[in-house]
């Protein structure tokens, strides 16, 4: 088999993992082929010379995407750019179709408000939120979202301060002055649904930014040192005063903002009272697997509500209250 | 109950947890209470004001232990430090023992050549691979370590190079020019063991940089925009030409080398032929588990071996051997 075959067995293997949590997770569509071992120097020009490249397109950190109607196109052709200069040279290789094609992220110079129509550039969040685009582009997007930010956040060289050049496709970054090395972040977060088994409720707060009357996982960033487990334990003791035994992995969700990875995990309760101070969240309560089952029932408008489909949040709550 | 009772109640938690898998990785032991939610500026300079303050210290990457016989003492009171030239300005506040006292690392400018006896400076990995420090002090050198790596990479600003000012504790980096804020950085790395059920045995390769005879699960950095899944899936792809099904989470073992986290899972094979190109891999192969179980049983020195109690990847080839 070549490496094509392989890989096109790979995703055809997709379906049959089409029950995988992760999968079930909005940004977990990317099927791409990231070759991630062979990104010399130069794939990049390589990649932009193919008849077949096409890219997503960014300005002041948001999506360029081209409405037909209600249809959004988010893949512009190189030709298509042109008109709105692009930053070729920080333009990032995000992998190859399974036909072949490079598929790239190209942040352009003309601004949001200086855009031809059809072009809009709307926020990640709400490309996430309205669901306009198919999985795999929405995974594509998860993936050249973080990767641009990771770039800017690195133009300057973090040991001593001069300015470094892009490498390897976006995926690297090189100081000429010190020689140092750096290569893409991702912040792993843990999000956890904690149980009390015995009462048959799971435990939700809300953050005060959330929208009136959702409840969600409890969920905060790993620190160094830590295992996941450690993390999810930790993280629940600070905010909700819970203590917690076992903890179970369950599914994990790419999170582009900017680039994070949630890792998402079942914690059993071994103690009842809450205690939240407040800052943090603004209300943390136990809800009964009958009040989950009603919240997930009705429209967000009409009580009490969880977070929407497709993010880590849901599934884990959906899953429990399903018995999965 | 207060703070402390929970916390306490958490700690005695974890002799019930005593087995659970990623608490038997080495690193995993660290028991201190971090407060993460609680770290204003000027709790560095409270912490190193509290009469129970002990630190660890760091000189040219390398931990600094007092030897007493074979006896290694990491933890040095703050006035023992002061003739090292400690730079207290850059400590890091790692977080309180049970009885409440403060735990520190501070890198000190004396340089490993010039310290007194019985002090000497050991490079981490020597720390670990030596089994110098019980299980909890080990787990406080891997938080320490990562957290000073990371606030040396990040003395300048990344967005536009001016010197950035630490705060939270050595939690927080503030850049005073452009006032971004810069957080610890913690890199997800999957590990996996690749089983084929049907003829019982596990994928193992080797990197050249191993030591002779050396085989174990093949591993990389989990990219931005992926799964914990799909990285297993791909890694393992790109590394040794295997097609993965289904994956599942085992454990997690922090990594200081600078600052990982370390996924490990299980990875179902459904393929078979194995394809390396010898640069990233210089063998790989199939084992029985007869094999494996004879590869555990015998020192390194008397033939192929898999990688020493404490690493993740042990833990992934152990536990599959025992069934569990």
């Amino acid at each position: 088999m070549t490496d094509t075959e392989k890989r096109a067995g790979m995703i055809s293997m997709f379906e049959d993992l089409a029950e995988e949590a992760s999968r079930l997770t909005a940004f977990a569509g990317n099927e791409l082929d990231r070759r991630s071992e062979q990104r010399p120097d130069g794939c990049l020009e390589e990649a932009l010379a193919h008849h077949g490249a096409a890219a997503y397109a960014s300005t002041e950190g948001r999506l360029l995407v081209k409405f037909e109607g209600e249809v959004a196109e988010p893949l512009f052709s190189l030709d298509e750019l042109e008109p709105l200069d692009p930053d070729l040279s920080e333009a990032v290789l995000l992998g190859f179709t399974r036909s072949g094609d490079p598929r790239l992220i190209i942040r352009v110079r003309t601004g949001a408000e200086a855009l031809p129509h059809p072009v809009k550039a709307l926020d990640h969040r709400s490309v996430y939120q309205q669901r306009l685009l198919p999985a795999a582009q929405l995974g594509e997007v998860a993936q050249g979202a973080s990767l641009l930010a990771w770039n800017q956040a690195t133009i300057h060289c973090g040991f001593c301060g001069m300015r470094t050049q892009a490498g390897g496709g976006g995926y690297r970054r090189h100081c000429p002055a010190c020689a140092k090395e750096f290569f893409p972040r991702t912040d792993p977060v843990v999000i956890m649904l904690t149980i009390d088994e015995k009462n048959d409720r799971c435990l939700l707060g809300r953050s005060p930014h959330f929208r009136p009357g959702m409840f969600s996982c409890l969920a905060g960033f790993l620190e160094p040192g830590e295992t996941i487990e450690d993390a999810v334990r930790r993280e629940t003791l600070e905010e909700s005063g819970i203590v917690l035994g076992r903890v179970r992995y369950h599914a994990s969700q790419p999170w582009p903002f900017p680039h994070s990875l949630m890792i998402g995990c079942y914690g059993e309760a071994v103690t009842g009272e809450i205690r939240f101070d407040g800052t943090e969240l603004d209300d943390c309560r136990w809800f009964s697997r009958t009040k989950i089952r009603d919240m997930l029932g009705h429209p967000p408008e009409e009580g009490p509500s969880v977070p929407p489909e497709g993010s880590i949040a849901h599934r884990l709550i959906f899953d429990w209250c399903a018995g999965r």
